[in-house]
């Protein structure tokens, strides 16, 4: 009988989820515990679907230019599996489709709320008694995994943030005596202020530079926040202003919220910016420039950081070594054990204590007004993003991965259509 | 008696613009023709205010430096020269800067209007007695000056658009299932579509993708717009939609017009994304995500073309020896040599052809329907885009040079406040 093993990507994608996925597929190639790795076409709902395929129909080559392939060469999903004491038919039918492909190991890719879905798979399996061990590969641009020092995908998301910061502070301060003082920028970070934070690394030591961050976890202070706008432009001639897409007034509204939301419910977010611009414009008359990174970031592989590829290949390495040793609802986590010169290794933690917990940037990351990142913040930062790791260019673009997927032939005879 | 030159930056910076300042400090350094390059603070400005920054003060390895540090490292400015009629005092004050620092050569890096600038140095020199050559050295990520094959600077904004589109459409790719559908990236572009245009580099030959172009040059078509992202969500699952700053309605009005200009007059744009986002919204109620590059494209040295930096290293040191030769009222401009291979020389242009002249995209480089280019176009942007040109990198972000100016010693008594 086939020990075959189930791979999914789930939630918003980064610039090296797909790093993780190389990562369980080489492992798993070297070990006869696991016959082929099945990936979900769209996450879980590939499982609910019985869309499948098999990896083993690509070459070496292309795994490893998974590893230089941002976003998520299976399909991802914004898809939350319900309470499993409500939605039974839908746990069934997974327990269905593992049972006819021969699935024994479960291995979802995602942030807080995949691994709450992981969790749940792995409970089922002891519910509906079919042993399936799950494990949990963690990813989010968001950093806010809990046990974990870090999360895949944040170091590289938190690169393009600093290196793009730097390269816009020099245009404005080129520009600002004629003509643009303040540069906005947008970026990710719904209820966490990390990526808002890796602003604070475009300044280097020896040079302080005129950055003004607004983070998720500190309630927006209008006069505040001019007052230190304006303060820069009179001493350094400009100002940049990093601006979470999550920033909240005192009542904890968004300052901008769009009234849609995503498949988990969460408020969907995008033009703060442009808010804060005109605030800036109205009340300080000086002219600005906005920008709104959005997937750019969070995509930028191009750009990547050396030592998130690294953490992304080896948690996903982790998680066929955690399966085989037979653990069950458990992620492969990144350890540090020093700063500098920055060194770590792998951990495990237990799902329990994963799934749905946010981890918030500390108090003590952010500076005593509010705008700044502390020396704490950026020692804990920089190794994050340290390191470069170019894909090959061909013409002038990177020699990104377009995978042709032939899906698995289905075995069951009901379809099944996810709600 | 000494023989110095002046050099300036002008209107919008660029990621390789500080390339063209080392180009003519390097060549300066190598003739005796010229004994010292002032660079004036902030443009003209500087030498109507005698701010000048002699580079002479920094070791070699500062100036290659500045071939890998983006946006302008003397500063630029928006600041235009009134006509010579009745703007006396300003070019008599120009003149009166140039004979105290014994300015024989006027080097104005800058786009249209800086041509417009350098060729009115070059004619009140004539006027004034006073002999100056004045080269304009081009640049503008616009890429719409006349007579040269490309603008310096476009090639790298142009590499920027194509690898971030082809990023962000991975990751749209990756979420449609459940989520995004359409992905919208606002690029700049005043009045003419070269930038939007190089996101249809995004796409190699062989790998069609949904990409949706809105040039400047082309009246915006709402109910064709929409068809056609309508059909690329059928056919694909997603789309991604290239729009330019300079997208006008049918009766010539900007999609999207802030209601404030530039010193040049030009209205100042931003934030067309999120009215094409809207429109996608209300009328096919998918889900998007927009973004807006803004300085991040045009300051982007960290991935900026090979090709475009040799282009603008040339060009600066092309001037000096144009200068040498006793041209006046010229430009260096790239000449295409060769498609394929990629091949090119300097050739000299006349700056009355080049002056506040703009080129469009041709119409034979857009598609039939008006939302793509097409394989002439993919033919003169590849070589444009080509190549990899990388800072040095510490702890994560790019070694940048941030100069310390030490300002020329004032010798004339009276200040001059230009108007």
């Amino acid at each position: 009988m086939e020990n075959n093993a189930f791979y999914a990507q789930s939630g918003g994608v980064t610039s090296v989820i797909n790093a993780s996925a190389a990562g369980v597929i080489e492992a798993a190639s070297k070990t006869k515990g696991i016959d082929a790795v099945l990936a979900g076409q769209n996450g879980i709902l590939g499982a609910l679907t019985e869309e499948l395929i098999d990896t083993s129909q690509w070459e070496t080559s292309a795994i490893e230019s998974l590893k230089n392939t941002p976003a998520g060469a299976f399909g991802s999903c914004r898809y939350k599996l319900g309470s499993i004491e409500t939605n039974h038919d839908q746990y069934k039918r997974l327990i269905e489709v593992f049972k006819a492909h021969s699935i024994r190991y479960f291995f979802y890719n995602g942030g807080g709320d995949s691994a709450d879905t992981c969790l749940k798979v792995s409970k089922i399996s002891n519910l509906m008694g079919y042993p399936i061990a799950a494990i949990h590969i963690p990813k989010t641009v968001d950093n806010d995994l809990p046990i974990t020092d870090c999360s895949p995908g944040f170091g590289s998301v938190a690169k393009y943030v600093a290196v793009s910061l730097k390269e816009a502070i020099l245009d404005v301060a080129s520009m600002c005596k004629t003509s643009t003082k303040v540069f906005v920028m947008e970026v990710m970070g719904r209820h966490a202020g990390w990526i808002a934070a890796a602003g604070g690394l475009a300044e280097n030591d020896d040079n302080p530079l005129p950055i003004v961050i607004l983070f998720p976890e500190i309630a927006f202070d209008k006069t505040a926040f001019l007052s230190k706008v304006k303060h820069n432009i009179e001493i350094f001639g400009y100002c940049a202003v990093v601006v979470s897409e999550g920033v909240k007034q005192s009542n904890g509204e968004f300052l901008s919220d769009q009234g849609t939301s995503d498949a988990f419910g969460h408020a969907q977010l995008g033009g703060v910016a442009p808010v804060i611009a005109n605030i800036i414009n109205h009340e300080l008359r000086v002219k600005y420039h906005w920008a709104v990174s959005d997937y750019l970031q969070r995509a930028a592989r191009h750009i990547a950081s050396k030592t998130d590829l690294e953490h992304s290949i080896a948690v996903g390495q982790a998680a066929v070594a955690l399966a085989l040793e037979g653990k069950n609802a458990v992620m492969p986590s990144i350890v540090r054990l020093s700063d500098e010169p920055y060194a770590w290794k792998i951990g495990v933690a237990n799902l329990e204590e994963i799934a749905n917990v946010e981890k918030k940037l500390p108090r003590e990351f952010i500076n005593k007004d509010g705008f700044g990142i502390t020396d704490k913040a950026k020692k804990y930062m920089k190794p994050l993003i340290t390191g470069e790791a170019y894909p090959t260019y061909t013409e002038g673009v990177p020699n990104y991965l377009f995978l042709n997927k032939d899906l698995v032939k289905k075995k069951l005879k009901n379809n099944f259509s996810p709600s």
